[in-house]
């Protein structure tokens, strides 16, 4: 057990961070090999997908930097993988290599997989440590693949509602006018929010409103995530602004309408019909179900900026892990709440949160929230 | 000029920070007098109304410390007196005492005295230094007298408007049920800030429906604010859980009804008819009118604590100056907004403001904003 902050950890931890675009649906992952005081030997990250892993990348700027890690520490903020996936296992690699120490932050969240890499790596005589799992740096490599966890642990993505309202918590107008509450800085900050989660999430009725393209735009990405439309009636227009291409898009339907969605798979989406189940949900998308079909397609954080009535619908069921939430300096009085659900008859039946951190962006604020110990599945 | 932040000047303010509470109606000041090599010889605050002003307490304090201030410097976080009002101009007492030099923060807001203090003092050999307005402790004493400065200056309060709601922005459950929603640390800070307002106020709606008393418990005071009512009609109950002994009550109303007004009069309260002077709201109070005669009653800050259509009136004509929101860790949903007025149809529209300060108090959020540049007058 490492009780300290070593370091080579911390090195390995803001790597990871360097991960947080291009890793998913991969964990983001750092490694950082020293020799007995402390000396990086070589260190990488998680590249694209069916790129390399973190150790393969620190084994390789080692060998490019002349540097031998035969009985070197490798430090790992991820628990290395021992099964063969899109790439061979790092366990074997370290191995080969001649590591003579892993220390990771956290084992495999995948309850299939979970300590099979510590023991192949013990199997070989490699020493492991692994940090407490109350360690910062372990809860910080945890809450850095929160949805990849979410995902692997409860088979659900990490669900991150964004809302944008003035301090009123008017997100429109009563006439439906919604642009633009919040400033430019915000925005931006939202489309970084965008560009680390797997997909973007919205409804039908904000497609036809404001035929958005949500994508990232406002800041550099290496990969565009993937869009979900609920779109229980499958009214998505096929001229709509969404498509574009290359693009991978899921729409959940209820309603069957296979001309429709012959018609919108020749536009590049993929069409799911995730109907209810009860006569009285039938023609809704269930969106439970929808969820765990996501995460069977890798979708780690799903980021969700829809209107008030979807966002009530996820709110409702209980379906929010993490508020997202811009607060501009603004009173608008009359107009459309951030989210439509209720009427509660009760104090106790309300939301409750816990403030997770709260930031000035630009001229307005940033509130992230969740329901007090979500994080912990 | 003053260009550096000299350390007796930094203590002063601290001393008019303590006179906080006790110093309304008066400004809150502090003085420090000092030998050659900034030892202090004696110091001081405002107290309570008709009590010492901050130089005569520290020519007091000095004197019973055995020290003389002949020759001394004395800081002062504003222009001393030069006329006659409750206590004797502290001008001449200064003089009397041999104070060699005054260093003031800022000058008297008053513009009917304005400068006369440092004249007075000039006249009879003191040497004066007035720090630059945007010198940050300047820019402190006034901030912290701004409910003073407006009086003195605007002819009006300073208005405090607070308003607790959920991050959702719902003060109130659609069936009305509005406790409580913020947690008991901000139900405390907000008796915190009803403690330094001279007056809090809220309306005839309040009082019919929660029956408050608004008055400062949850804090230690040496002073209770006065109460003001909006309550157009009289409608204000004669067994009002609002009639404590010796409380200064006033009652603002549009329709005349003498014989309610006699029996309130009974139970403490000053009846003042301000009326709206057009046919259309003739039946209303003039909000505007109101204020002007609450500063000629010496009413430097006022707090606000009405419900959402007080709250709206006072917003849609321009009178709030401050905002002093909470935010509760909770989404309430469909449920009673913040403020009621609008409904706006272009954003131009929206009460623009600037977040003050942010902070945390116990699990809630505590947010101060202003409309830009409303401190400038």
């Amino acid at each position: 057990m490492t009780t300290s902050l070593p370091q080579p950890m911390r090195d390995a931890l803001n790597l990871a961070c360097a991960a947080l675009l291009v890793a998913p649906p991969n964990p983001r992952v750092g490694c950082v090999m020293t020799d007995c005081r402390e000396n990086t030997l070589g260190q990488g990250h998680t590249q694209r997908t069916g790129g390399a892993h973190a150790e393969i990348v620190a084994l390789r700027d080692a060998k490019a930097r002349g540097n031998s890690v035969v009985g070197a520490t490798a430090y790992v903020t991820l628990e290395p993988c021992s099964h063969h996936g899109r790439t061979g296992p790092c366990c074997d690699a370290l191995i080969a290599a001649g590591i003579k120490k892993v220390v990771a932050s956290i084992a495999d969240p995948n309850p299939l997989v979970s300590g099979q890499g510590f023991e192949r790596l013990r199997a070989a005589g490699v020493e492991v440590e692994v940090m407490p799992a109350d360690d910062p740096l372990a809860i910080a490599s945890r809450e850095l693949n929160i949805g990849f966890f979410s995902r692997m642990i409860r088979k659900t993505p990490w669900v991150r509602l964004k809302m944008a309202a003035s301090l009123d918590g008017k997100s429109a107008l009563e006439n439906g006018v919604s642009q633009w509450i919040t400033s430019e800085a915000a925005r931006t900050d939202g489309h970084a929010w965008r560009a680390r989660a797997c997909a973007v999430l919205t409804g039908i009725g904000t497609v036809l409103t404001d035929n958005p393209r949500l994508d990232v735009r406002l800041v550099d990405t290496p990969r565009q995530p993937h869009l979900v439309i609920v779109d229980s009636r499958l009214e998505t227009p096929l001229d709509a602004a969404l498509f574009t291409p290359g693009r991978v898009i899921y729409l959940y339907a209820a309603v069957q309408n296979e001309a429709k969605k012959a018609a919108l798979e020749t536009r590049g989406a993929t069409v799911i019909y995730a109907p209810g189940l009860e006569p009285a949900t039938r023609n809704k998308v269930d969106l439970a179900a929808m969820l765990r079909d996501l995460a069977a397609r890798e979708i780690n954080e799903l980021h969700v900026e829809a209107g008030h009535k979807l966002n009530g619908s996820f709110i409702r069921e209980g379906l929010v892990d993490e508020y997202l939430v811009y607060l501009a300096p603004m009173l608008i009085g009359l107009g459309s709440g951030m989210a439509n659900f209720g009427p509660i008859t009760q104090l106790e039946d309300a939301v409750n949160l816990r403030f997770h951190s709260i930031e000035p962006v630009g001229d307005d604020l940033r509130i992230l929230a969740r329901p007090p110990g979500r994080e912990t599945f």
